[in-house]
């Protein structure tokens, strides 16, 4: 675990960088090769040279979690493009940077309030939409926004007016009893666990609108870290729950 | 200046910061009121809370230059929200972080050769594309694209198919014998240069199509550390050039 990083590293200046929420189990890391493999995807579109093999990364996740004697925990792995000159061309001299960081479990709660934002909106003509890089300045602005509302997270629009996810979440949505997430060309990350419920559990890719999401017979947000069922969009309550359904996701995802 | 932070400071762990690239000559910082003040419009936009007054950070800023006994240099100032535990919503406990790195001055080619950026826009939707944030990434992947075609730089357009800017630059165009720059409200950073060519040398705002640069009779770019006349789009030259009235320009920003 390294704890300090130097002041020129691209993923500080210019957020040129990837990273992977991972869950820990019983000292198990979930879901780790769907982690990264999303990784490697996101090294693809960035076009960062990474030589160390999954197994080598694997090892060192096992080697932090050991290290902390932690049984319950949340894996954080960021991977920069390293320390490089002034400039926004990458330079082909710059070696990446792996860092791996371990945070407390803290309990995820079942239900979530959530706002539409209105302060800005996901790019889905960037291929930043589909890894999960270190930009994540437009999540925290929506966040910001929702904890305003006295909201626990903001559903995100994308620039045609449609959903694309929460700040941190993949969204679903149950329309006459059939499960839809935002597909990825609307701008919705490639999650984990919203993969495993499409495979999975017959979760359908459909482009949503704001009034699908308010005239939804339940919704939830997904995450590697858990599932929360949406309680109330904007304050008006959504018209029934489906709690049992969601508890079977949870089943699905463990 | 400091050369080593944390590894969970969220400028990051989430590219929550800000950034000012500041000419400097003659170990003077050039227009450094612009640059704090548009600071200060992006420290609002983020809500940092930030006490330090801009006569410190000038006074900083100053030190730095010093310290490294340069003449002509380029100062960078960054600002982030701080150390913080895992999570997208800023803890009200953070205090921002702030960085001043100096590097030595590299010489501006005059000229430019550009092409439009097809992998990725720039989203004129999130107030993110008003302030210069660490969130730098779509830029990359521009300026990576324009490596590729063997060019120097890539203009960005916007979700709405109008021109934004460059990587790190203004974009300028010469339509009719009047010079014209995209509006803050399609993309454009509200760039210094570029602000003081609206209020020196009339240059007006206005949308602007890939077509009004490849039928125009100049076109430059120009940021906090020069100004590049384009010689030619996706290796379309310009149909004429203006390098005595692009030097002008110039003049009025030393």
């Amino acid at each position: 675990v390294i704890n300090e990083l130097k002041a020129n590293d691209r993923g500080f200046t210019l957020g040129d960088g990837l990273f992977e929420t991972i869950a820990v189990r019983n000292a198990q890391p979930l879901h780790l090769q769907h982690h990264l493999h999303r990784l490697r995807m996101g090294l693809n579109i960035l076009r960062f040279e990474f030589e160390t093999s999954d197994a080598r990364i694997t090892a060192a996740i096992h080697t932090t979690i050991e290290s902390h004697r932690m049984t319950d925990a949340v894996v954080r792995l960021t991977l920069t493009r390293g320390p490089a000159p002034r400039g926004v061309l990458p330079s082909a001299a710059s070696r990446p940077n792996m860092l791996i960081t371990v945070s407390p479990w803290n309990v995820i709660p079942d239900t979530v309030r959530v706002i539409l934002a209105q302060t800005t909106r996901r790019n889905e003509a960037s291929p930043l939409s589909r890894i999960k890089s270190l930009n994540y300045l437009d999540s925290v602005l929506a966040r910001m926004e929702a904890a305003d509302a006295g909201a626990d997270d903001a559903i995100l629009l994308n620039t045609r007016d449609h959903l694309a996810e929460a700040s941190a979440a993949n969204l679903f949505v149950l329309l006459q009893g059939q499960w839809f997430t935002p597909p990825v060309h609307d701008g919705a990350l490639p999650g984990i666990a919203r993969a495993l419920l499409i495979e999975r559990a017959g979760v359908a890719e459909r482009s949503l609108t704001p009034n699908d999401l308010l005239q939804a017979e339940a919704a939830f947000l997904s995450n590697s870290l858990g599932l929360r069922e949406i309680l109330c969009v904007d304050d008006r309550k959504l018209i029934s729950r489906q709690p049992d359904r969601i508890d079977e996701f949870r089943q699905i995802l463990r």
